[in-house]
């Protein structure tokens, strides 16, 4: 028997509906790719995201059908978010900053009948040009006296598709299952893979991870997404911030402490979403300048560990409290955030702190586990590390065009590539990645762990540690050093340095200095390549 | 096409299942018939509902059946509120405080196959068991050796039926939509209705009222719901609470001031929802005995309109925020919000107030429309009032059974029965029932404000506005007024009193008054009956 509610599918249009509706002078402000300030409102958003859905209609688009982005934060890039997933298309958000080749194969891949870019990447654009046919429609999100010259394409004004649609269009109603967006892993290894959310997940995950313990986000809220929106849904800011009725501050492609300082300040952002990086930059700025993070109350940091300095300059200087979370592309992003429970401010002082740079713990629909080396569910003891999986409304089934295979297990648990604990608290830390943990004699040795205590060396500017074949322990951890510029570093003085702060059996057999690392276009060491590189090391 | 995310139907097992992962420890407190108090915690409750949900199942009990509780607020009725609706029964909460012969008529339209009920209230039972030959079962919520003696039942303990199912049970997968729970609505005429909750329609609607701009809800809450369970769903807080690892405080049957304070204070309860009754009570026991309020930062008040000195005195003399809501049993029953915008708080301050003693502005998720005596969609001026419709995932479609025939619009709507103004803010305000406002020469007149003028009166201990048959003007207010105890007044002396109170065409043609009014069996003046006494009045 069903109830006799309403049926009303969870459908992205709605959110940019409500905000027009209940929200409609709410601000939303970009600084564009000129460096110039652009003020609109939810209620002019949801009117032109309709054009656009229009304007896309009119050009043949279908449910289904992919959309690229290739864009920074800016209003015309959230208009794109509405525009395309709310009339049934699928929203694929290119990140430029990878290898021109990876952003070829993607678009391949998803075979996308529309590119809409900003200005400044027309370069990118043009080197893989001729090998994306699949793209019927390059269109610059700008004015047309702004679209930039090119020889090899013919080039659109975004505005001009808004100006020519009419406002004639209704949002169209669909299965809320329908994929609305598609966003590639960036992996080191092997080609990108496409994550296809819905309707669904999306706004199952936009409910949940604005809950109080999570991003505790109200319509008194400044918000700004630092963290790029092409990465895993702008960690949902762009659909948060509509369903609450929160003003978006979107800081288009100036990453700059000054730029963002501005923003910050001129426009009392209270909560942001970046990386642990960009934090210490603005905590250098703010700190150079003598200026306060002023109206800003909490910020979200994921994608790295925080450091502790950070974490606690932030609360002890500004005022702001920041929140570890982690995610992944695979999990829209949110899996766990370290918000405050009873039990962790009940703890002394330090290993209350401590417990809140873990990662943290799920919201309501996230469930995790950590299994060790059988299988089996580890003990939360926040000692034993091993896999993490996870599973929920908003985590991925598998991958665009099956690629990859069958991703889950038997209980439907998505493998996340993750090492980590969990404790008696529910607070879970990430400990390594699962093809870099080192295998030494049945036990494991988390790469991460010895990486950060080597990257507490004043003289070492990057550190990897690596897996090497040793004929008695099956591996053992091999460390690979760049020292900082100029400096002098020995391996005795290294390992000495670190003896005190791991046990005995994590100590690196070897030390390897070298002047450059390989590195991916998203910044991420490449380890695969010098555990190829360093696997005979020890032999 | 599909996104390629996990399907998961949103299940309300799942929010006990989650309760008990993560927030396993935090207590949930009652107070017992008995008047002691009881502490248990989510993996407790969750446990103890399996094995609820294993009895069921071994007596028959199938997806779909209805199952009754006549019940208090404590922990073993949230149990049933998992127990029942987790095993894909529904979970049919009736409300002690109506009259017998209605308890009877809902109990016999449900068709209910068992009826679990507190032991005080074994005098209804009784009374009411020859009509319900369809419940195959009476279980007392206690232990075997609190059951009472009954010459007329065989009465089983809750305790036994718990003890004897085995832990070897799991909550079973089935369509969201199913439903999961049936409240009847308490109609000043006619029979009640029931509204047939679905597992999707109150997840959702758990989600989105505990957002930061509603409920506000947190782990660190403790949460006591003065309003009972049995009410439109306890006013989502059976859900909200294990939803977010909320502390839960059940106050049981003691409504009085003096047991209410002494969980408010011996369980720093932080958060609270009752109607303003309960305020007016707490704020004169407190005021009295000279108490704080202590722990407690905000109560959400519904039901009735919040008088602007309660809601004055708890922030000014015990720091809590009162949030006002309104909503119905067929809504879930969140329907709007007073949580304030950055728009409101720019307003003077006396505006302020104002605007926030209204009833609100929606959600995410529900939309509402006034419209004018032409049923057109009436400006937002916060001066044009008329009927009050609603739409959304957790609003009625229809009543069980086909009551009440086909109930919404042609777009969806459902006609709330409420008259209400809507202004630009998008704060909505009651200001009448459809069916008690007073249609003077096309014009209208709100009954409640008439009602509320007298009510300022100090002499006044009760007014009911109601509309008298006028032959010029089709219909005039006709005041029926019961004055204090002891107190003289005259019909000039009143009239005198509220000339500049309202507009001059507003003011009641005629004042009655009477010893005693005729109420519904939850309290509210039956205004359909005085109606009835005085409509040739004025002739």
């Amino acid at each position: 028997m069903y109830g006799l509610m309403q049926d009303h599918p969870l459908l992205i249009s709605s959110l940019i509906r409500h905000a027009a509706a209940n929200h409609g002078g709410r601000e939303v402000v970009s600084r564009l790719v000129d460096g110039s300030i652009h003020r609109t409102n939810y209620a002019t958003i949801e009117l032109r995201a309709r054009r656009l859905a229009h304007a896309l209609t009119s050009r043949g688009i279908r449910l289904g059908d992919r959309i690229a982005t290739l864009a920074w934060n800016t209003h015309r890039h959230v208009e794109c978010f509405y525009g395309v997933s709310g009339m049934g298309a699928v929203l694929h958000t290119v990140n430029p900053r990878l290898f021109h080749e990876q952003i070829e194969y993607i678009i391949r891949h998803a075979e996308d009948r529309i590119l809409f870019f900003d200005a400044d990447l027309l370069p990118i654009v043009e080197s893989i040009a001729p090998q994306i046919g699949c793209v019927e429609h390059f269109v610059v999100l700008c004015e047309r006296a702004q679209v930039p010259k090119s020889e090899l394409l013919q080039l659109a004004a975004y505005e001009d598709w808004i100006a020519a649609a009419g406002e004639d269009y209704a949002w169209p109603q669909f299965d809320e299952r329908t994929a609305s967006s598609l966003c590639y892993t960036s992996g080191t290894t092997g080609n990108p893979k496409g994550v296809l959310y819905s309707h669904r997940s999306t706004l199952i995950h936009a409910l949940a991870a604005s809950q109080r313990d999570g991003f505790a986000l109200s319509s008194l809220d400044s918000v700004m997404p630092i963290a790029p929106l092409f990465h895993a849904n702008g960690w949902s800011l762009p659909y948060a911030c509509p369903m609450v009725g929160a003003k978006m501050v979107l800081p288009g492609n100036r990453m700059d402490a000054a730029s963002l300082y501005e923003l910050i300040s001129g426009e009392r952002v209270s909560f942001s979403v970046g990386v642990p990086t960009i934090w210490t930059m603005l905590l250098a700025y703010t700190g150079e300048k003598g200026l306060q993070l002023d109206a800003l109350e909490r910020c979200l940091v994921a994608g790295t560990a925080l450091p502790p300095a950070v974490q606690k300059a932030l609360k002890d200087l500004h005022g702001v409290t920041a929140i570890h979370a982690w995610g992944m592309t695979e999990t829209s992003p949110i899996g766990t955030l370290s918000t405050p429970t009873p039990e962790v401010l009940a703890l002394p002082e330090d290993q209350r702190e401590a417990e809140l740079l873990k990662q943290g713990r799920v919201p309501y629909g996230a469930e995790i586990q950590v299994r060790d080396a059988e299988g089996r569910v580890a003990p939360k003891d926040g000692q034993t590390f091993g896999p993490l999986w996870i599973r929920g409304p908003w985590i991925a089934s598998g991958y665009f065009k099956g690629e990859g295979g069958k991703v889950l297990d038997a209980d439907g648990w998505f493998p996340t590539g993750d090492v980590a604990t969990w404790d008696e608290l529910g607070f879970m830390k990430i400990t390594d990645r699962t093809k870099d943990v080192i295998k030494s004699g049945g036990e494991w040795i988390s790469s991460i762990d010895v990486e950060n205590a080597a990257m507490s060396h004043p003289k070492v500017a990057l550190a990897a540690a690596v897996a090497a074949f040793h004929p008695k322990w099956d591996e053992r951890p091999v460390l690979v050093i760049v020292p900082k510029d100029g400096q002098e570093l020995s391996r005795d003085e290294l390992l000495e340095f670190l003896a005190p702060k791991m046990a005995k059996w994590w100590l690196p057999d070897d030390v390897v200095f070298v002047r450059e690392m390989p590195m991916t276009a998203t910044g991420k060491i490449l380890k695969a390549k010098l555990r190829e590189q360093y696997w005979h090391r020890l032999e």
